[in-house]
């Protein structure tokens, strides 16, 4: 892991920071407040009712990364209580309420993500929970936060002028959210806040808000919303067309190598730390070779260590077809067989992990999605012998593209 | 005091409670409710910041107490937290916050003039505070009650919609009032809510509330604004056009008599409990015989046993411009005169009570607002001699046209 570097001149800090950056508001209250010479206090809001992360949250934690390395300190908040609470009025399918348990939970797998990318150092990182402030406040600080802001300015939102407009109904307690995530940059003092470009309106309420709360207001720093694998829609674990932050060497290589060409450029900018030099080299280049390089700079970063020309290896024999090396093994126990020594296809799918029930499996099978053995197998109701799990490779499972299990009889 | 009449068959109630009534949501709901037979329990929301009551309070509260006179329960509902916290914006001058003390003392005063209307029996009288249910609440509770209802619903309050159309900012807060209005409704579990036209929208607020939160909607029921002495305005103490619940009876008399004849009609309706026959019949007599009516019945209500014909006695001998008898009698020490033995005017004016400040009692006889033993006396700088102090009559001082007052030497 490279040193923190402290004391870099503020120009160069400026050129580093402003790298992928959509909107600034603004570069000179930044650079004044980077001219101070003391950390930044740099906060990202999480989400604690969404927990898995892929490449679109790596963009943004890479920036708070750049932070720390800098000498600043970053700020993860997690909305603890504002996700106890969801949304109350049932609406919202993407907020359900959570238990505090829940919510600590997740915000652990959250964070545990974040520290592929941030630098674990409580030098540079400080992790909060808006419950501290939020438990506390009572109707009457309520009134008085929202006293600070007026109905045309939230209205500004773009979603809620087009709901509004459009006679969509929007809850009343809607409105307050933006106060409250307003009101959390008041509480942690931020200098500086960042988060995806959809973000912008609700950061700035915060930056309205601390400059009536007296303190300095932050600067709100926004980046793009990466475009997922389809090349059409924002990179999101719904749409399919994601990169999880978390998933294997192999599988993150792949991935990578489907990247739309057009979205090449993006995916150089705002994921590696290549120059610009390069980076336009490498597009003037062949495709593949650039995909090959985006890969292995993306696999490098989120997994130190990585032999990085294994997990190329396994994306290549995989596109082609073949069956890699060194699946997992799944022993199949000698109970599970039949008294005629057979034992279902599906009961196999469900022992190798590759879905988690019978139907599941069946469906599978039945969609095309199951390989035996390098050969599609399709019939829901089909058997193996014992005999067909003694051969010498036992039998191998292939789920999709590039999922597989070796299966053998065990004891 | 005429005594409560339960069981009152439900067409009789309901004809005694229509009289004067602009909007009842619903009148089918009502009946419903009355036709149970239990006693209904009907809120009237306070607003501590303006203590001092006059006739246009007295439409609504005659209103309450018909209900208590059928057996029903009134609550007065005294808005102590939500004064308290006042707005908090600091932009409304009217909405003044104040301190808890204050509250209770304002709250102390309002109370004292409902009763020269309400009966002041437990049995059909309650009186509640709203900071009961909403000091303890925390953030969590406001989102979950501002969940209950839309923007839109609130914006179509007529002077927020043309606040929003017009560009003219609403403070967030201002939002939350009508809710948190509604919400006393459900905390009181009210049966009718009463207020005046303008409360209209934010007492269908709590009818809606109470729906969500399972309970049965409360019936609304809106009075008409009254309009003041000057025949335009509705009555209100900063437009100097109304008549104080607490004047005294020949002071209320005067006003009475002052009342512009196309408001007779509206004036009998709502003050008095006079018939629709003989509101027409004096209607079809002549105005002054019908004013005197007004007058005698509505200070006959409002000053039991008070003698109506000395009132009327002193009002007249006013209007044709005498002194009227037994003045309040204020005796100037000798202390106050100068060397000389001389006093000036603004301060005997001050001594007796016309005006709170030499200032303002100068102001007054430049502005020709002040007579002495009867004659104009615009001389601000002017004085009095012990001689004329200590004449048979004393000196009397008139303020406008019925404040008066007779000023001895004393000891």
């Amino acid at each position: 892991m490279n040193e923190i570097r402290r004391n870099v001149p503020v120009d160069e800090q400026l050129q580093i920071l402003r790298r992928g950056v959509v909107d600034l508001v603004s570069e000179d209250d930044l650079r004044r407040k980077l001219e101070k010479g003391a950390p930044l206090r740099v906060k990202l809001g999480a989400d604690p009712t969404r927990p898995d992360l892929h490449l679109g949250h790596a963009v943004i934690l890479r920036k708070m990364r750049q932070f720390q390395d800098l000498g600043h300190k970053v700020i993860m908040l997690i909305g603890d209580f504002t996700a106890m609470i969801g949304d109350p009025s049932g609406k919202s399918k993407t907020r359900p309420p959570l238990t505090l348990e829940q919510t600590r939970q997740n915000a652990g797998s959250y964070l545990e993500q974040c520290r592929l990318i941030l630098r674990d150092d409580p030098e540079v990182l400080e992790i909060r929970y808006n419950g501290e402030w939020l438990e506390p406040m009572g109707y009457a600080d309520v009134i008085r936060l929202a006293s600070r802001y007026t109905v045309a300015r939230i209205m500004e939102r773009d979603d809620f002028k087009k709901r509004f407009e459009g006679g969509v109904p929007i809850a009343m307690h809607e409105l307050l959210y933006p106060l409250t995530q307003g009101y959390d940059s008041v509480a942690l003092e931020a200098d500086v806040e960042l988060g995806g470009t959809d973000q912008l309106f609700n950061n700035l309420v915060g930056r309205a808000l601390q400059r009536d709360y007296a303190q300095e207001p932050q600067v709100v720093m926004t980046l793009p919303l990466l475009v997922g694998l389809d090349g059409a829609e924002k990179m999101s674990k719904s749409l399919d067309n994601y990169i999880g932050l978390t998933d294997e060497p192999h599988a993150m290589f792949a991935g990578l190598m489907k990247v739309p060409d057009p979205l090449l450029d993006n995916y150089f900018t705002l994921l590696t730390d290549l120059s610009r030099e390069r980076i336009d080299e490498l597009l003037a280049g062949h495709p593949v070779a650039a995909h090959r390089e985006l890969a292995r700079e993306v696999v490098r970063a989120l997994h130190p260590g990585a032999d990085l020309d294994a997990a190329e290896a396994r994306f290549k024999a995989v596109a082609k077809g073949g069956i890699p090396e060194n699946l997992p093994e799944v022993a199949v126990p000698m109970g599970e067989l039949n008294e005629e020594g057979r034992i279902s296809l599906a009961k196999l799918v469900v022992l190798a992990g590759l879905e988690p029930s019978n139907g599941a499996a069946r469906k599978l099978m039945q969609n095309r999605g199951l390989k035996l053995n390098g050969e599609p197998f399709t019939d829901p109701q089909g058997t193996l012998t014992r005999d067909q799990l003694s051969a010498e490779g036992g039998a191998v499972l292939q789920k999709g593209k590039d999922k597989f299990a070796r299966l053998r009889l065990g004891s």
